[in-house]
């Protein structure tokens, strides 16, 4: 048995998320890719993942893994992937990875990055991959609040139900505004995060940038632990997975865009 | 009466092109817009258009004009089209314009931006906004080519059969080549463009970039006039009509980008 592991991209506009569901729900990512590795190998497998996305949310370093009894020539994988996967999928990358490698399990840290449209009219070429917000936000404010969630917490406060998490005390080593001719990206980078937590901020974050709730109380707001103090699950169609970590360096040292000062 | 210019950007990628066509070919950008405004205001227009994009072909800048004699308030109208338009086209803005103006036939010049997705495996983000090219190109050879493009020529070899043009003689003032991570954008400034002629420039310079034909060839295939001497039009997605200009400015007073020397 080989393990293998998958670096891919997708666009989820058109998937209902990552995890395989009843086929009546529509396509999802695993369904598909375990659809096209049945044919490419004619073998049953079951995927695991870094990060279950949401029906919507996008991924440009989504990893999975799975074990095989397959003789597929391993440097092949990608592309004969690509040569069936639609144009929407595609896998980046493929190795071979020790049998006790679990896409979830082994993670060490993942960055998020959700993209806000903040001009009046939207950009129509952003439209499926950025939340669209008319009203002014203030870059300044939001930054501000976000410095206040970085640190190991329990982030009950920003946890949907229905997420299958016991213990809610996370890391985020960085969140991030940056702002560039009206479009926000905010980058999340932690250790794990509870279900729809990234979302859960940036709803939160976006509510401090349109002045509705002050930076200074977002302490209070992770300590109540109390899901009605954040606000609204931003959309998931701003939010993308871009990277996944396995080795010990740290997000700083990887992505030195994160330790750039903003305001 | 009064005459409207709108400026407003679309995603191409569902619609049959700009021109309106019998309905049973798809939508079109014009008809969209024509049958908006019949909702808006009661009252059936004819467009005009500064440049017909192809089926596929998007816009960011595109200008259009109408004669109305409906009392709709002038400063509503972006608001009013884009409250009933499809999520894919926005208009960006309008304005009240002299009884002469034609969005064709007064413009000055325009800028087509046409993107070329050099990684090998292609971005998924940008699948529908650039044409995916995986054979490595080489970013100084096509832009000795594209320099040698400039100036007033007759563009007859660079003019696909169809088109209504019975002069050929036209001026590009910039034809400018960047590249970002892989992805190679391909500026084309002038001060009018023959039927596929933008397209088939940037599949020329691709088979430069591939190293098929040598730049200094270039004046050579101009002389030609022989439709045979260019080669493919390229895909029609990765081409975007991005600006119109309508007053006296240069080029390279409006767009400061067109003066960096590259290569």
């Amino acid at each position: 048995m080989r393990n293998i592991r998958l670096k891919l991209s997708y666009d989820g506009t058109n998937y209902h998320g990552f995890q395989r569901q009843h086929e009546s729900h529509g396509p999802t990512i695993q369904g598909t890719l375990e659809s096209v590795w049945e044919r490419l190998a004619e073998e049953k497998v079951t995927l695991a993942t870094a990060g279950r996305t949401d029906t919507g949310v996008h991924a440009s370093g989504q990893v999975v893994n799975f074990m095989t009894s397959a003789r597929f020539p391993e440097e092949k994988i990608p592309k004969a992937f690509n040569s069936m996967l639609p144009r929407d999928i595609r896998i980046l990358q493929s190795d071979c990875v020790p049998e006790d490698f679990n896409a979830r399990w082994s993670a060490k840290w993942k960055r998020y990055e959700y993209q806000i449209d903040n001009n009046l009219i939207p950009n129509v070429f952003n439209r499926l991959y950025a939340s669209h917000v008319p009203i002014p936000l203030n870059i300044e404010q939001m930054q501000r609040a976000a410095n206040l969630l970085e640190g190991r917490h329990n982030f009950k406060t920003f946890a949907a139900a229905g997420g299958a998490s016991k213990t809610f005390e996370r890391t985020i080593y960085r969140c991030l505004i940056k702002k560039e001719q009206g479009l926000f990206v905010i980058s999340c980078v932690g250790d794990g995060f509870l279900y729809h937590m990234v979302r859960i901020i940036v709803g939160t974050l976006m509510d401090v940038g349109k002045g509705r709730i002050p930076p200074e109380e977002i302490p209070d707001i992770i300590a109540s632990q109390e899901r009605k103090r954040a606000r609204m699950v931003a959309p998931a169609h701003g939010l993308s997975l871009t990277h996944v970590h396995y080795t010990d360096e740290s997000p700083f040292e990887v992505f030195r865009d994160l330790t750039e000062i903003i305001t």
